[in-house]
């Protein structure tokens, strides 16, 4: 991602991933941190069920090299901002939740480095071998992949959000206040309305807000927010 | 979780969830986002493969209530903190960080409010049926119900390592040092070692260091950094 004119005057970035699906080979019996884990396969794009399913023949047929403890995996975009000041890191942060990455969060270290963290809710994980043994039909993982691609895909959207809510936040004041205004007079991105909840099943969680996607509210870039 | 005595001169808990594993039905072909889906079975503690069984059982046999997309998924431990001010909220940081829950944030609001969020990486999202129909076995079921019940342990010692590491980190500063002290003779918690990984597939991502719990080292709790 290119960044905007004026990024440079305040932020800098130290790492970024634009999002993966991978597949990975490691032991999960024992502990749930993968540890010694391998990587078979990895995209940064949409991809096909025969890449996959090639990786994971080969890997089924090389067990010596594995442990035959296979999970498929969607990670989403990851992005780390240094920032010059604490006001910076609010602006990030709000531009990024309102794009959609709402576990983005600042960390300030004992020297007081300031880092806005990037991140997003979404998720996909399912084990698809088990010491060798195959888990699941051809057809479900085929499945996977293509609710894979649907994540990456909804990511790049994302993405493409964030980068123009971010344009928009550094422009010069004036020019956001000309925004702020016909935004006023016209919202151009508006609030979801609160999703509808099943009542039969209940959950004792205390008013818990970034839990995950389906049970709460999710703000879209909103211009007014900026 | 009972706060630690000094807890409430500095920090106000505002929602929190032990983490948990739940069942929902939702369309999920034409957005990824899932909206007005419904939650099937959640618990807070480990679960019978039973349980799941009975339930998805009697949502494919009530498909005008449901659209029959089902997921299992485990999610983690979360928190939402309060801060009195920036230096509360960066101890919390650093004690959740080095308890294992690496997605850890702080939010500033435009007021002034100080947030932060504790997040883990932890992660499981298996789609169970699509359109009504199962796209897995009852031993596979089986399976991810274990997998899932693994996942919630390590979600309870991480909490119970928060809790130990908290109560540490708000002793008087007198206390602190002569822990310090003794810690820096002989270090109860280590560093641990990076992991190994596998050549043959690349990846080229920016250093990210905070995407998923296979490619990047962890710290656990260590003393030495509080």
């Amino acid at each position: 991602m290119e960044e905007p004119v004026s990024y440079h005057d305040r932020y800098f970035t130290t790492s970024s991933c634009s999002g993966r699906i991978i597949l990975f080979d490691g032991a999960c019996d024992c502990q749930v941190q993968k540890r010694n884990c391998s990587w078979l396969f990895v995209t940064h794009q949409k991809c096909q069920s025969e890449d996959v399913f090639c990786v994971f023949l080969k890997q089924l047929t090389s067990l010596e090299k594995s442990v035959g403890d296979a999970t498929l995996k969607f990670e989403p975009f990851v992005l780390h901002v240094q920032c010059k000041k604490l006001e910076d890191a609010q602006l990030l942060h709000t531009v990024a939740v309102n794009s959609g990455f709402r576990n983005s969060g600042i960390t300030v270290g004992k020297k007081g480095k300031i880092i806005i963290a990037v991140r997003s809710t979404h998720c996909l994980e399912v084990p698809v071998s088990h010491r060798g043994t195959v888990l699941i039909t051809d057809q479900y993982l085929d499945f996977l992949v293509g609710v894979s691609n649907q994540k990456m895909e909804e990511n790049h959207k994302r993405i493409e959000r964030f980068y123009e809510c971010l344009k928009t936040a550094l422009q010069p004041q004036e020019q956001n206040c000309i925004l702020k205004e016909a935004a006023d007079k016209k919202p151009i991105y508006r609030r979801r309305r609160r999703r509808t909840q099943d009542d039969s099943v209940t959950d004792c969680c205390q008013s818990v807000n970034d839990h995950n996607e389906n049970s709460e509210e999710e703000t879209v870039c909103d211009l007014l927010f900026l």
